[in-house]
């Protein structure tokens, strides 16, 4: 479909909407640091007023026991497809605020970057969707679809209350597809669309031994340490040779991905010295055997130790076999892996590591279920043809190795599927200081959510709304 | 000798005896704390200030690199024999602070037990001696020998300082025997004297892998996780099984002891339901395949962990991989290995189980010699005849888990023999929260101080100051 009159009115309208979202940038809405609370609060009227504006029908703030979130909709007719777009209106905290070139919620405009906390994550995606619909009804006067708009306040401490929320305004979410916009293009130039995310179950254990601190001389020797004892739990936790964990079960479920993945998995992937630059410098790679990098990072399971103590860890030494040791454990999941049953196992591979001279406690704190589109789902091909329309090159399906919890909440909860369409770029610096936004990206977002929503008109076989 | 003038002064000043403790006791003369280096100073003259009170002729702090020491001598004879009395003022830290029932340095005297941060290591065992000398000179007007009392302020951090202060004033260390309290008896009503201690070496290492911590979920599974690789390599330093310390050539210079001294040991050791219980409540003891508790407990040589640390260790999550991780480790030496020579082993060991994905460091920060004393040595039965009169009990010859650098000094810079004439308790809990002595153990001390007087200015041969 010709969309020539749609790009023509984002054109004639670009500085607006570029000082536009310099304006929604300067609210410094810090969902982490409880004196912003009720500059969260003025972000969020803020957005609802500015989608009101470009033309949905309605706008609200919905409460949360948190921040709240912006809810805002534009459906006009049941039998059309409904898409549900998903973005964040909070932001990170700002320190270390020395680092910053310029004050991070006075956004300056250099070199072709918007340069300012939060804007990358998540405020350009969220405003870029607003100007999208703008443009799209004022010059063709109505949607091709139904849109849900829906921006949390909380997505930067964890999403505390989104499912919750999602339970008790599940009418707020009946859709057909999600898209969320909140990652970044593969690189400047080379488009890309993430189409699987892992999942994650969080855990601690406690190995206890005597119940204070013994003296090392005197007791070292004849006491199992449970440092030592903590040790060799972790170190049994996975093979060192092959890198494999050695958790009974642990990839009973594990869906081995097809050759095809793989190879386009590869074609994305970063050569090995930049791997190692990108990773903090690292000597070389290390992980399960038969897989590349890239695999290792986002279609194969992992157990990672996220922090240890115990003992005695001040300046110099204290000749002590300590009471207790700690550490905390997450692992990564990929498809039909379960956070609970994965909990289960390891709690077992733990308990049984464990020797009868100490005691051990595990806690599960939270999970996450992997999720992933199916290439060929007509989302993911819409996504595709809208950015390879814009930015003139093929885009790359990738996975993610981290998480994104909504995106998990609304394929768990709501069995709708995700297509992430973001347009950051990886220099974006986010959650770090100089955060930045290319211009030139922001408004090729709005390109390709116009083309995105002509295609998914077409494209997407679901009636949501009308069922 | 009768005594009995001794006691009775000792009798009637007991609750100002027990009421200057309790003062020296509030001075938290932590040496491992930069931040406390002033209490540590303070603590050093407050002691001078009682030396001289209860009659030392002289008395100086000492400065040294670190922490100054207290010198005070009352030589009034050099044909007389001289002993040179070691003790030490300053104390381990505190943490666990929350573990503690009272404020560590707010001395408590609950159901006949002083409470507080180094009541029995060893600010007790330091004002013993001088309450000692007080009513000997008091009742009598002179002390039967010398006496040199060297109090240091540097025990507790491995006596950094003290083999320089030893070596460049030797002359303030003239003596025939050292007398050392700062350990605990067998068991209450039950006295016994140490003979022999294991050496040690303290060692660091630190493993590292990324240049600042990574993102568990984008890089997890692809970069050896620092901590991981810790807990490998303090896994492989002891076998689990066995209980041997598996560094190679580790036991190669282990003196076996004879059969004769294991029986000894044997009938002085705990049962295990007794050592199971002041060990803490563990639930089972570990230790070498093929030893006693009691015999891994003092003549055979273990490596400890002393702390161990790693990412976050804060509540809730975080979900990186860390930049590195470390740990302190401790191995107690018996007769004939050298500090030196196993701490090259071990650092070879590790250096041998650290993979090439990570970097590892090993520092070396202190070491001490093993030391025995011949139990037919003239100092020794002084001794045990002291005790023997104030415990109405015989005393055992012990051998001790612990090392005392200073014993190890003189023994190997000034060719001194030891007697280490403690009057602890084995549940006095030091170096853990809620350290205690007993108030009847304190004033016991003195008693059993002024008869080894007597009886060492009768046995001693050597007269050291007149030579």
């Amino acid at each position: 479909m010709n969309v020539s009159d749609l790009d023509a009115y984002c054109t004639a309208n670009r500085d607006r909407f570029t000082a536009e979202l310099v304006d929604f940038c300067r609210i410094p809405s810090i969902s982490a640091d409880p004196a912003h609370a009720a500059d969260v609060r003025r972000n969020a009227e803020h957005l609802a007023a500015g989608a009101l504006a470009a033309g949905f029908r309605s706008a609200e703030l919905i409460e949360t026991g948190g921040h709240p979130a912006v809810y805002a909709e534009l459906v006009r007719d049941p039998s059309l497809p409904t898409v549900l777009i998903y973005a964040h209106h909070d932001v990170q905290p700002v320190d270390p605020l020395d680092e910053w070139g310029s004050p991070p919620f006075e956004p300056v405009i250099v070199d072709g970057e918007i340069r300012c906390r939060g804007v990358a994550d998540d405020k350009a995606h969220v405003w870029m969707h607003l100007k999208a619909v703008e443009a799209y009804l004022r010059v063709r006067g109505e949607l091709p679809l139904n849109l849900r708009l829906i921006v949390e306040g909380e997505e930067e401490i964890g999403s505390a209350h989104f499912e919750e929320l999602i339970g008790s305004r599940a009418q707020l979410f009946a859709s057909d597809l999600c898209v969320v916009s909140d990652t970044a293009m593969h690189g400047r130039g080379q488009p890309s669309i993430c189409v699987g995310l892992r999942g994650f179950v969080d855990m601690e254990l406690e190995v206890t031994g005597p119940s204070s601190d013994l003296h090392s001389g005197e007791f070292g020797g004849a006491v199992l340490n449970p440092i030592e004892a903590l040790a060799r739990i972790l170190a049994s936790l996975r093979d060192g040779r092959t890198g494999r964990v050695t958790v009974p079960g642990f990839y009973d479920d594990v869906d081995e991905v097809g050759a095809e993945e793989r190879a386009r998995l590869g074609a994305a992937a970063l050569d090995e010295a930049a791997f190692l630059e990108l990773a903090g410098g690292i000597p070389e790679g290390h992980g399960e055997a038969g897989y590349t990098t890239q695999e290792r990072r986002t279609i194969r399971p992992t157990l990672e130790i996220n922090g240890i103590w115990g003992g005695y860890q001040g300046p110099g030494s204290k000749t002590i076999i300590p009471a207790r040791a700690g550490a905390k454990i997450t692992c990564r999941l990929v498809p039909r892996q379960r956070p609970d049953d994965v909990a289960r196992k390891v709690r077992e591979a733990i308990a049984a590591a464990t020797p009868p001279a100490v005691r051990v406690a595990v806690t599960v704190r939270a999970g996450s279920h992997p999720v992933v589109t199916p290439s060929d789902h007509p989302g993911v091909r819409a996504a595709v043809d809208a950015m390879r329309e814009v930015f003139g090159a093929e885009p790359i399906l990738t996975r993610e190795g981290g998480s994104i919890h909504p995106v998990e909440m609304f394929a768990r909860r709501l069995g709708l599927p995700t297509v992430l369409v973001g347009v950051g770029l990886p220099d974006d610096r986010i959650h770090a200081p100089n955060e930045k936004m290319d211009v030139e990206q922001y408004h090729a977002g709005m390109r390709v959510l116009t083309r995105l929503w002509d295609a998914l008109a077409v494209m997407l076989p679901g009636r949501a709304v009308a069922r």
